[in-house]
């Protein structure tokens, strides 16, 4: 068993020992370039550390792991061009420092290199357990992204589907880390399901988290400019709280202000205003800490001993503790 | 053996009875969309083609097949964005007909369910085989289209160059058709690896001979504008192999017309001019021959009987036969 520091290295001694064709470098370039902006490669790291929990040569998890991870950054690089994202991590995007062009091909060509790097796996009935997991995953995530871009024009969406979209979009990759890692390990199906489910539900609780701080969270902390969802008038969990829970005097105001433009500071604490008064930051930590609840409890379903746990269980731990 | 238009239905049907999810709609239409536009489906006819050289039971080899035509439909919808396309079998494109943003996110789901089709093969030794050979060409395939489009801003392109841009973009995907065929039959791997030289190299022929009609072609059967490669400066075979045999006094005039807009429609007859007075039908004609050539001695050393080769055949003579 390796901490997470001892992972990320091994992450990255993978990546450099299995690095992209020399050429084209204007196809590779970008690839590279994204790659190294910065993320803290938790999803490759869940991948091991649920091989981890089964298994001690963790080494024969790397290239699933470096699959997951290509998988997420060829889906920044296509978002960012459909979200006209000009930074990532504070350095221009690679549709801004290249094209539109240079973004879709090169990660087309990241995705196809992630499946190279999944169908590396030595037992060829585990590449086809994996590639059926992967292949789920993935177009779940497509669709969750089609999901995220209907709501931006519908003034109708429910809770429900909100979270049904977060799920898609970022909590199901998280799951499927976790279960390819159990797969790489051979664990029997019940336990992989189990920490798919761990990943799943974690995953909805960290991005209501995310919600949460993007309003609430300590300005020094949170990397971000705290308020830019709601200056971006994002239908955000709080917002669909709100308009789940509010009188119909605060859900008229909800709405005024999400029809004004993001250059209005003062639409900032008089948003906070309206989630204050009605509750939501409790509420909605509520329903954080319940589908963290729910999530554990798949993961303490996992039959292996509690040591084994320890380093996963850290890291989830970690990531979900960030309260306003 | 079933002849191509008996093998054709099965690609149909059996895309009919597997079509996309029934949600979101917004990122499958598009993809229903494409592959409704007229294609000839050759690419997965030439995988149900190679296995019936082997085996008789060809619908096994189906979901292969479709997952070759939805990983082609995904470059074109990709191409078309990159192209600034308008127009696709004289239908609007799909970033077009919806938005590039469409067109992006349908391509990447379009992608994805093809390795779902993909891994459907009933036994995972031969999933792992076709794999290999899918994200091999696949990979080759962006490598292509990366290198064709640095051509457009590059003045030194040779004919080596050209060729080999071709091959990836183009040629290897025909080879990786065959090849998998061959693979879903369990063929042995020198035979798998006649069948990919034969598609890999009657591809090269067939896009020189796509270079020469482009000019030469009967307008009545071409189904493009004749000459339209000439009016858009296009780096064909035809130019680069004037540039290489001509004197500096054509070539200096090729250089010029290769300067001026695509309105100009005087340029067709001038350029063909210069064309003909260097022999270049017959030269690229010779070329195309070669290539011909070297790809049906490689289906000539494919160890079955002559009467299985009757329909892979014919397919292939019928596609170089078009000569100006």
């Amino acid at each position: 068993m390796h901490t997470l520091p001892a992972l990320l290295d091994k992450i990255n001694a993978y990546a450099a020992a299995n690095p992209f064709p020399p050429a084209p470098r204007e196809l590779y370039d970008p690839c590279d370039y994204i790659l190294t902006l910065g993320g803290k490669r938790l999803r490759p790291a869940l991948v091991l550390m649920a091989y981890e929990l089964f298994q001690d040569n963790v080494d024969q998890a790397l290239p699933a792991a470096w699959a997951v991870e290509l998988f997420h950054n060829f889906t920044l690089m296509h978002d960012d061009i459909m979200d006209a994202a000009p930074l990532r991590r504070g350095k221009p995007t690679v549709h801004t420092k290249w094209s539109a062009t240079a973004g879709i091909l090169s990660g087309d060509a990241m995705l196809i290199h992630a499946y190279r790097h999944l169908a590396r796996f030595d037992d060829s009935v585990i590449v086809a357990d994996l590639l059926d997991t992967f292949n789920r995953v993935a177009i779940e995530v497509c669709e969750g992204q089609q999901y995220d871009l209907n709501f931006e024009t519908r003034h109708d969406v429910t809770l429900p589907e909100y979270i049904r979209m977060i799920e898609l979009k970022t909590a199901v990759l998280l799951g499927g880390a976790l279960e390819m890692g159990a797969m790489c390990a051979r664990a029997h199906e019940n336990q992989s399901a189990h920490l798919y489910e761990f990943g799943r539900l974690a995953g909805i609780a960290f991005q209501i988290q995310d919600d949460l701080l993007d309003t609430y969270g300590d300005p020094a902390k949170f990397g971000k400019q705290v308020g830019g969802d709601i200056l971006q008038n994002k239908k955000t969990f709080l917002v669909l709280k709100t308009l789940e829970v509010a009188s119909g005097a605060d859900r008229h105001e909800l709405e005024y202000w999400m029809k004004t433009g993001p250059d209005l500071p003062v639409k900032i604490s008089a948003v906070r205003d309206i989630f204050n008064r009605n509750g939501i930051p409790d509420l909605v930590t509520a329903e954080k800490r319940r589908y963290q609840a729910e999530a554990f409890g798949h993961f303490d379903a996992v039959e292996v001993p509690e040591t084994r746990k320890v380093p996963l269980r850290g890291m989830m731990e970690e990531l979900l503790v960030r309260e306003y």
